[in-house]
């Protein structure tokens, strides 16, 4: 496969945009992107486009794709909607790497929406829960933040973790959240705040739990060898995986390590010649969070049952040694389902080039992580700069 | 990119299952596919699928993929749902070849599956809207068939063709399903029946329609140089290509030419270094009937204007020099949306093989058309064997 690199990344602020529907999030986060290549870019030269998205909401269920990129007067170009509930970015960003790998395609999109904010009650219900399983779980009244409730009671009894160990991911990524521009919630929250939350789904609080919101995001991917036609400062897509698992906990060896990321995580530090070690920051899919000390594990920056050392110990804030969500992560920046997975893209491009503002962190090689619904589909990517 | 072929193809026979859901009509494609594998196929060895789907009915929207693919027990592998309406198995192929010719994966599964014949009226509408733009035509009450009519009426303003040459299309995709064991509608129509049928919307009454269907079909992308692995007769997929528009007709610069799949086909020929007149037959995307027509047109096989011409003079039906839709298309086989892409493979790997019974053509080189919505997406590939 010939390499990649991303030249461009963008995104809408996430958060709640009461003006703005799918097609106008989307056009401003390609605007994003678009004045984010150094060199500029035709929107012309688009070869292909894969949009994340799980459609909430439903009004364009179909063709979602070519909605988006037709509203911007792109037509012609192969476009499609990919969709793995909260995964569907990072499986976006899958495709266009297999399209420019294989020599088919120059210039790809790959993007992510999501429009939440404007569901009643009972629909959001709905369209959050058919990113779970539907016959074992959704249907027999399961919600969303009850599976990861069981996993962090579960987690909690294996391990030698405590309750406020969940809530320092949230107070964590609340200071991260309060220096990015981008974010939903740009504020700090104290750990007595974090920890007196009201319960949602025991033991998880409202603090454990990350917001719905309206966003977008867009990445642009070339082959690696055109990469300085567009930029100085190309960040290479060294490693990608993906994976999967059965959808119902009760169907899965174990409920506190995710097998899909182990997956997708071995196939991407394989191919980037990388091991957990060698990774200098992340961006990990802290829907809830005791996702986040799962994925710790699941990515081997702890050993199983350890992850939550990493937040004991302060090594995941900006200032430790592996920061980890230093935009805020899905629990302070915000979590547009399927444009989380090019979210994080826009941070680690941001990172890898030094325009982090208040929130950079050092390092040349970095992480992405993002899970679908419980962890039926994950995927990894590794990105690098020149040293 | 390294070459790719096709080693097997399955589905499910096309038409009413209420006894099976869409893990069921999967995991029955998924066999029938299997068993197609000359040397037999172990599922394990599987490293990627592409579910193409619209999700019709919309009870396990999110992770689709992996549910289908954990419902035959296997995880790990990366899997993901494509939409992109009535296109969505075609998508889901493309993905398919980009992912075996990057080199990134060795066995891919390209499936698609829908599940349409339980639905209650409204919903049903709902449903099928959604493959239509939602701003300026669903939400103003425009139906499917509408928009479709709008083409025809125009079609028959523009060019010599009569109103009776559409309910040849009808005739003649009923005359080969009748001989396809899979098809839904077994059974041929006389032209007095076409053209007298009850109007749904003028110029188009209910035999210029295309059926709602259960159903689902999978076929098995591998590198081309492995593919005598698994067989003496591996099908070739030499050309490929995908393309997209605006979804409203009014954006669009004429209603009887889909420019979606004009950009696809020249991608397809171009790839393939073949001309129109290389296909010995070919799978359209016949919704409608005057899509057919259409189809004739957009993929060269006769000049604008002239399409009905290959009906009215019977070189489209199997024992004319161009055979088209010899499964039935989807007037008569039947049309399960996201399946239908993966459905036409299914019939071009068995022609080409010499497996297609009662309906077999002759020919080395075969096309198949799949059309999203109204135009807004198509792809178009090109299949050849060894000759």
């Amino acid at each position: 496969m010939r390499d990649v690199a991303i030249v461009g990344a963008g995104q809408t602020p996430y958060g709640d945009h009461p003006e703005a529907g799918i097609k106008e999030l989307f056009a401003s986060a390609f605007g994003a992107m678009a004045d984010s290549v150094d060199r500029g870019f035709d929107a012309t030269a688009l070869d292909a486009a894969y949009v994340g998205s799980l459609g909430v909401g439903g009004s364009q269920l179909g063709i979602t794709g070519a909605s988006l990129t037709s509203h911007l007067g792109l037509t012609g170009l192969p476009v499609q909607r990919v969709e793995n509930a909260c995964a569907s970015g990072g499986f976006a960003l899958l495709d266009a790497v297999h399209a420019v790998g294989s020599g088919a395609s120059d210039a790809v999109l790959a993007a992510g929406v999501e429009k939440m904010l404007d569901l009643s009650g009972d629909r959001s219900k709905y369209w959050l829960g058919v990113s779970g399983d539907t016959e074992y779980e959704r249907l027999a009244g399961m919600t969303f933040a009850g599976v990861y409730a069981i996993a962090a009671r579960r987690y909690l009894h294996e391990t030698d973790a405590e309750r406020e160990h969940l809530s320092r991911v949230a107070v964590k990524n609340h200071e991260n959240g309060a220096v990015n521009p981008k974010a939903q919630f740009q504020r700090e929250v104290s750990l007595e705040r974090a920890t007196g939350a009201p319960e949602i789904a025991a033991p998880l609080n409202l603090y454990d739990a990350c917001p719905t919101t309206d966003g977008a995001a867009c990445a642009l991917v070339v082959p690696a060898d055109e990469a300085r036609e567009y930029t100085d400062d190309p960040v290479y897509v060294t490693g990608f995986g993906g994976g999967s698992d059965h959808l119902a906990l009760h169907d899965r060896e174990t409920i506190t390590s995710l097998s899909a990321v182990r997956e997708a995580a071995e196939a991407a530090y394989d191919r980037a010649d990388k091991t957990p070690e060698d990774v200098d920051f992340a961006e990990v899919h802290d829907c809830f969070t005791i996702a986040e000390l799962l994925a710790y594990e699941d990515l081997g920056f702890a050993d199983r049952g350890e992850g939550w050392r990493l937040i004991a110990e302060g090594r995941t804030r900006r200032d430790g040694d592996l920061p980890v969500n230093t935009s805020g992560g899905l629990k302070a920046k915000g979590h547009p389902l399927g444009a989380t997975g090019i979210g994080q893209v826009v941070e680690v491009f941001d990172q890898l080039r030094g325009d982090a503002g208040d929130r950079q962190v050092d390092g040349d090689v970095a992480l992405s992580h993002n899970v679908g619904g419980s962890g039926g589909a994950a995927t990894v990517f590794i990105y690098e700069v020149d040293a």
